[in-house]
Order: structure tokens, then C-alpha cells, then sequence
């Protein structure tokens, strides 16, 4: 498989938002056959292209093939499904008319048991998790901004390491850093370790970025109670799955404090769902990790109250 | 003593918001000598009187007493001071030109620790607790709305029953139910089984009233939560300080539900504050409970993210 994947790839971007655009665009810009299912930026991007600004290098890709319906992509090799985790009751649909015998699907999504909500309709040894630890927004319309970082880190739903170097071999020339995680279970814990506290206290500090949070010694005492409870869960969930090998909470904790103090003022895509009125990812970021550590009989009280909260702002958005 | 309390009493109100103005109202309606210390509703009170709305019987002060200045009030038999908490470091130049020998001090205002920081420069001996269980707000200027409830739990900071006595006759005459308790340090954490968890969820979540509260199972979940530590932080600084008596914790907390559950849409006083862009109560409400907890060594995670929260958003106020 790995010669094959050198030769280019057919990918389907499925939610083509800044992260899809983002890794879609560089897939592209390294000769795979990509094309992006668009709704906000199709007409943008149509007249003027995709335009990427990023620390790693700007690019456009002056005429990408964008459509407005799964129905005209065609059987790919690839899916990247960069939807949010609110939409993932309409992913199937948009999903199936993009699969072949051997398609695989990289969810490149934030978020506890997503990839298995997938498995429930399609093979588990065709699921992948991509991790981007990426700050990215979107920008006027067709305008994709890479503020900062971007290594994905890949993970196969099986665990195979044969499956997760062909997942690697897709990426092989893009400009975008890829590491293999042996566990696809405690990679998505790691990154929870990060968005629970941080997408969770900016936004119900009241709209607050990622340095303000660090600046305020009860903010911070509150994101690493937090990210505690989440390598506690994330262990027991591991334990309880036969997984050998542990979070070490300290030295996560450690980096991601080390990793957010770089990053200035960051809006966490949270707070920006949030400021734009979208549906916030509550369920999979926060209510699915809690439901895990409570089942496991982990305490989390600093999770169960930012889930509450995130869902209540959730809730008011709706109304 | 109890004699002389029937006889009228000079009272001065030393912060004369809505709580402020009810409580000194309904005394001066039961013929004490009441003084107001106002500031923003100074013109409007003495052009057309204060006008109270109330279950408990609407009324008006055609002609009451009001100043500018605590100079201007003179020696009294009682302060009520009803200042925001943190209004704590100017109290001491408001109070003390109202101060004789024997003067006593009603402290109805939120938070703990208060009546000890009054203590640092006035006798404890002459130091009351009144906590008002109250639904309050102002209307325009001069015009109180009381909307539900409204008993006070008196205390004393020596918890000297003969003194209890004289605070409660007072109240005698005055349309307004008093209780008696013999300990201040445990009126003071069962009340902020209330505060903590309301006052904090309303303005954190993004500015909502008591009945959203009630009605979100994720919200109430964590309210309880929070109540639970404050009852278990509270009970341990009553045994650290050799009292006898403890909160029952399962009791006060079904209590405190059914009393929210019959105050439809309550915004708490942190939240109306926060509407305000005035100050937030943050230290006496959530960060001193705290402070006792984490001394005492009784976790206290949910007071904790609420605190941080709350003192996030009233670091945002004065940004």
C-alpha cells in the first residue's frame, strides 16, 4: 500500500470549515486529487480560489474542485470528515456517496467516540482519527487564516500499525507535520486534556482567548484540575480497554501549559462557534468524557462543571 | 435592654440599595428614626419619598430622612450597613460618625468573613449578622421592588444570646419575620449554600435566572455539587472553631431547592451586579468560602471553577 499512496490520492474534504480548507488545501498543494464539499465558501472560492495564509507558507489553489453536493465527488481513496461534532448525525449521508470498497474515512474532528459512531455504518478497519493541534480560522469568505501549529496526529480505530502508515503515507509530501499514535484511544484523551479546559473556561470566563486564562492564577488552577480529571479518565478508559500504556498526566500537563503559552491571545474554536452563533460541540468535548469518567467511577467535578455551563450557553444560543 | 428596644431606635442605613432601603423602609414604617446614606436615588427620594412595592404590603416614605454624607447622620443606636461587599474597604468612614458608645452594627450584606473585618476596628460584642433570604431588586430611582420572601436571620458574632435579644426587638412591629440563630458561622455557610451555587451558575452561564438553573439537569447537578462542599466546608470550620451544632447538609440542600423552585425567573443579585457593570461580590461570596475550604483541607473543586469564573468575569467589567 504504501507505493500506492505515494501516487496522488482521491480525497473528499466532507465540512470544509478552516480545518478542512486548511488540510484539504495542503493535500492538494502536494498533487492528490481533492476535492471539497463547500456550502458557506462555495461561490468565493469558485470566482477566486482557496487561499491559505500560514506560518508554514501562504498558497492558493486557484481552481480547486469544489461542489455543493456529496453526490458529485464521486468514489474516493480518502475521506477526510472535518465536519463539526454537532453534525454528526448528517455525516453518514454526505459520507456514503463518496465511498468505494476500500475508501477509508480520517476524522479529523474534536471530540470522544467519534470514530466509533462511524464504525456503527462503516468497517472499523477503514476508520481513522486525524489530531490537528492547529490554531486556525476561517476569514472572509474563500480565506483560510493558519495562525499557528498544525502537526496532525493520526490514529487507526484498530489500532494497526500497518493501517496507520498507509494513513501516514497520504501525507507524505504535504507541508504538514504527521506523527502516528499507536493508540487512537489515548491520542483523543490527550487533545480532550486540552480543549476541555481551554474551550471551556474562554468561553464561560465570557469570551475570554487562550493568554487571559493563563494570565489569571484561578483560571489556570481550574484548567489544571481539569486536565488531571482527564488523564484520570483517560487512564481508567484505557485500563478498562486492556490498553498498556498510560497518559503521564504531569508531563502532559506540563506541555500543554508550555504549548498554550506560545500561542498569544487564541480564540479555541469554541468561543468562536459561540461568537458566530453556531452550535457548540458540547456533547463530544465535554458531555461524552464526562459520561466516561462518571461510568468509571473518576470524579470530575471540574469537567461536569464546565460541560454544565458550555451546555447551558449552548442552550441559550438556541433560544 | 429589651425595653428600650420597643422605643423608637435611630437607625442609619449605610448603603441604601434595595436591600438597604427595604429593610431600613419597613423599620422606619415601624417608627423608628431611620437615616438613609444615599447616592444614586439621593434626589428622587427626597423630590417624591421611597416607594416600596411588596407582597407583604406596598408602602411609602413620604418625607424619610436621606443624606449625602454619614457626617450629616449623628450618633445612632443601630448601623444597618447593606453595602456591597466590596464596598468592605470603605465601610469603617462610613460607619464611624454614626457610632456612639453602645452603638451596634447590623451587617446585610452578602459573603464571609465580613462581620470579622468589622471587627478589626469596632468591639465583636457590637457586631450582628443579618442575612436577608430575599428577592430584591431597584426600580427606577426611589422605587424599591421587593418580589418574594424577605426573612433575616440575625445574628450575633460572640453568638451571645441576651444580645441576640436585643437585636431581634428591633424587628418588633416591623413587617418583617426575623429569626434567631445561634450560631453566625453556620447562618453564614448555609446561606452561601444558596449564593454559591445560584449566584454563581446565573452569571457564569451567561446570564440567566434561577428557574434555567432548576430546569437544566447538568446545571442542577453541579449546584448540588457545589452545595454539598459548601455544607462540608462549613461544617468543618464549625468544628475547628469547637462549635457543637453542624449543617445537616441533605436538609438544607432539598430546602434551598424547594425555596428556588418557588421564585420563577430570580436574578440573583451577582447577576443584576454584573448587568449593572458594577462590582462583583467575587472575594466575601466565593473566594473567602474557598480560601476556609482548601485551609481546612475539605476539596472544594466545583466552588472553586465557580469562583474563577466569576472573578474572570468581574476582571472583564473593568477592562
Amino acid at each position: 500500500m504504501s507505493a500506492a499512496t505515494v501516487s496522488p490520492q482521491r480525497v473528499a474534504v466532507i465540512g470544509a470549515g478552516a480545518v478542512g480548507c486548511y488540510y484539504g488545501g495542503r493535500l492538494a498543494q502536494a498533487g492528490h486529487a481533492v476535492t471539497f464539499l463547500m456550502r458557506r465558501d462555495l461561490a468565493a472560492v469558485r470566482a477566486r480560489g482557496l487561499r491559505v495564509t500560514s506560518p508554514d507558507g501562504d498558497f492558493v489553489l486557484p481552481a480547486p474542485r469544489v461542489v455543493a453536493s456529496a453526490r458529485e465527488i464521486g468514489e474516493v481513496d480518502w475521506v477526510l470528515c472535518a465536519l463539526k461534532a454537532t453534525a454528526l448525525e448528517e455525516a453518514r449521508a454526505l459520507i456514503e456517496p463518496c465511498l468505494g470498497p476500500t475508501t477509508r474515512l480520517l476524522v479529523l474532528m474534536n471530540g470522544l467516540g467519534l470514530e466509533e459512531r462511524f464504525a456503527e455504518w462503516l468497517a472499523p478497519s477503514r476508520i481513522f482519527a486525524g489530531l490537528a493541534f492547529t490554531c486556525i480560522n476561517r476569514g472572509e469568505p474563500g480565506v483560510v487564516h493558519h495562525l499557528d501549529y498544525g502537526p496532525v496526529t493520526l490514529a487507526h480505530l484498530l489500532d494497526e500499525p500497518s493501517a496507520l502508515e498507509d494513513a501516514a503515507a497520504l501525507w507524505r509530501g504535504a507541508r504538514v507535520t504527521v506523527h502516528a499514535s499507536p493508540s487512537l484511544r489515548r491520542a483523543r484523551w490527550e487533545k480532550l486534556c486540552w480543549n476541555i479546559p481551554f474551550n471551556g473556561l474562554c468561553v464561560a470566563a465570557g469570551g475570554i482567548t487562550t493568554d487571559r486564562v493563563l494570565a489569571d492564577s484561578a483560571l489556570r488552577g481550574v484548567a489544571e484540575q481539569a486536565m488531571h480529571e482527564v488523564a484520570a479518565a483517560g487512564n481508567a478508559d484505557l485500563a478498562a480497554h486492556g490498553e498498556r500504556e498510560r497518559i503521564d498526566g504531569a508531563a502532559l500537563i506540563a506541555r500543554m501549559f508550555a504549548l498554550t503559552s506560545t500561542m498569544d491571545a487564541y480564540r479555541p474554536s469554541t468561543l468562536i462557534d459561540f461568537g458566530e452563533g453556531r452550535p457548540l460541540e458540547v456533547d463530544a468535548m465535554f458531555r461524552e468524557p464526562l459520561r466516561r469518567a462518571s461510568a468509571l467511577g473518576v470524579p470530575a467535578p471540574a469537567i461536569g462543571v464546565l460541560s454544565a455551563l458550555v451546555g447551558a450557553l449552548d442552550g441559550r444560543r438556541e433560544r
